[in-house]
């Protein structure tokens, strides 16, 4: 990802937080102002702003928003517009934790020792909005010395979906780990899965290592395995939108099969992710919601209508990565390797 | 597929070879006229007529309107026009080797005992491709007997591309098992892998079932693994444009993951082709050429570029499914199972 403001994920002037529109990507670059957090959840429901991290820091930033876009008479006024926003913004999309976690962390601060006027809340949320967005900068480059220490010079990365820059508040997580691998000179090459429906990994992924000048080829999906085959993939490296307290993952969907055809070429499988991500409240990946969104997102790419009229489709978003396909997790506290899965619940 | 002549994968009137035109489908139904063997040529090219029993038919009748598109003064004159149609319709596509069978069948009659005049000889070509023809519509009755038979009632099956009556003179093969154990009652759902880039699942599989009344669900290629997971997936069927003297199989991108998974989910993973598919010639997989195409089929869907501009793009069309993860090999002449790979040569 390049510094300009113009393609950085979101941003924040102080009063409006800009959404790059990445529906659009990689061909129009252009954002989207939110000025309420109305506009913030729509961005995150119609994926203008996807990935784990990302939407976490937005809908933060949503709830700061919320705590600004009216003149509130009382402490107690705002609370209840908060308390209807953090549902709305709840509500947009299920499976990722760190939507619920950023959430959270927005509502401690009107639950615990706030402000006693509107405006002094108002400006601790936004602080707190900032820090998140911070921390998870901060997070995503630690997560990428932590998992480029593990690959060798000359490392073949195949990746799904869009774990990067666009993901995160920067950086990225599996990419983050790319990228800071790539400036240690470890890659030799990336395989892009193009990652249908959405195709995260044709117009975003290819778009960002395009930008970073990381050697990188996009493939479709069905190509996974007959490149394990043909070229020397080192490993497999990719982002989560939940990990259960056993290090069941749930991630894009296709992730699954990829980890099947890892361990069929005894090729490593590392998810790349902030602690935020992790959810102890659930024992296993059976517990992870996963997010069934349009046919229509499969039937048309652009304006081609792929299927027959009337055709039935399937769009579960998201799979569930059980542990044991796992090679490691890599997060910003270090590298949990599948043995210590069990360690995650003392690490939080 | 329905039996108007309209929506015939390929049809010979006497003069003309009408060949459906796959790449508009499933929203536009109409066919090219071929009046010459170049015509053919292009259409396997380009891939208006693919699959690999259909394009050896089409080859076939290349050849026969290459004995009628002009007027030869001597039936030597005529074979030196046929030796190169043959070099013509023999460079389109190298890794479905049905072409290259069916170009053979037809080289036999012009240097085995043919007419002496070149009317006679070109008779002799019109009537060796309708055989050709007629013998694939009835092998592929014959593979949905035998494949059937190994199907239980409410079976759950998935395949990949399309190798249905669009792939074949009709009835199809992975799909024409599929067409008769419907018939059987035997069918309760067919999950269809999308099957990019070209979508010959999402385009013409799902219209052949959406035709024939038979309940299916278009799914993404990365969809599978999870599908294999959470449905109760009974087999995996697909066609095959070249099976190695070991049972090594050529099939569309993907079909080797699709294998994979299969193994293991423990679902059992069925070819159906022909005999004219098996290529005694060479021992394993690894002799089967690959066809790379063109980035462009991958880079755009419909007029939509999905990729960044200048991006990095792989095409392999085809990858090799070693024999140990086919269960069996669904044929006109009866079901070989994987112990039995060894008598191929044999039976051909």
């Amino acid at each position: 990802m390049t510094n300009t403001r113009k393609t950085n994920t979101f941003r924040w002037n102080g009063k409006i937080l800009s959404i790059l529109e990445q529906r659009d990507l990689p061909h129009k670059i252009h954002s989207i102002a939110c000025r309420n957090h109305q506009q913030a959840a729509d961005c995150i429901r119609q994926m203008s702003v996807r990935g784990a991290p990302a939407i976490g820091c937005v809908a933060a930033y949503g709830l700061a928003l919320a705590a600004r876009e009216k003149k509130y008479k009382s402490v107690q006024h705002m609370i209840s517009a908060l308390d209807q926003a953090y549902d709305t913004l709840a509500g947009t999309r299920p499976t990722a934790v760190n939507l619920f976690w950023a959430l959270e962390k927005m509502k401690a601060v009107w639950q615990n020792g706030h402000a006693n006027d509107p405006a002094g809340l108002a400006k601790q949320l936004v602080q707190k909005a900032m820090s998140l967005h911070e921390e998870d900068l901060q997070s995503c480059h630690r997560i990428g010395e932590f998992g480029a220490a593990l690959l060798s010079p000359k490392s073949i990365v195949l990746t799904h979906c869009n774990a990067g820059a666009l993901a995160t508040a920067g950086h990225g997580t599996a990419l983050g780990v790319i990228r800071t691998a790539h400036q240690k000179k470890k890659i030799k090459k990336v395989f892009v899965d193009e990652t249908r429906p959405y195709l995260q990994g044709a117009r975003l992924t290819a778009w960002e290592l395009h930008q970073g000048g990381i050697p990188y080829e996009v493939i479709t999906d069905n190509m996974a395995g007959h490149m394990m085959k043909t070229e020397k993939i080192s490993a497999v490296i990719v982002g989560a939108d939940r990990i259960a307290a056993n290090g069941d993952t749930a991630n894009k969907i296709g992730t699954y099969s990829l980890a099947i055809l890892a361990k069929h070429h005894h090729i490593p499988f590392y998810i790349a992710a902030p602690f935020s991500t992790i959810d102890l409240n659930i024992p296993d990946g059976s517990h992870i919601p996963i997010e069934e969104r349009s046919e229509k997102e499969v039937a048309f790419v652009g304006k081609t209508h792929i299927t027959p009229k009337g055709a039935k489709i399937r769009h579960p978003a998201f799979d569930v990565t059980p542990a044991a396909l796992i090679t490691a997790i890599m997060t910003e506290r270090g590298v949990i390797e599948k043995s210590k899965f069990k360690t995650l619940n003392s690490k939080s």
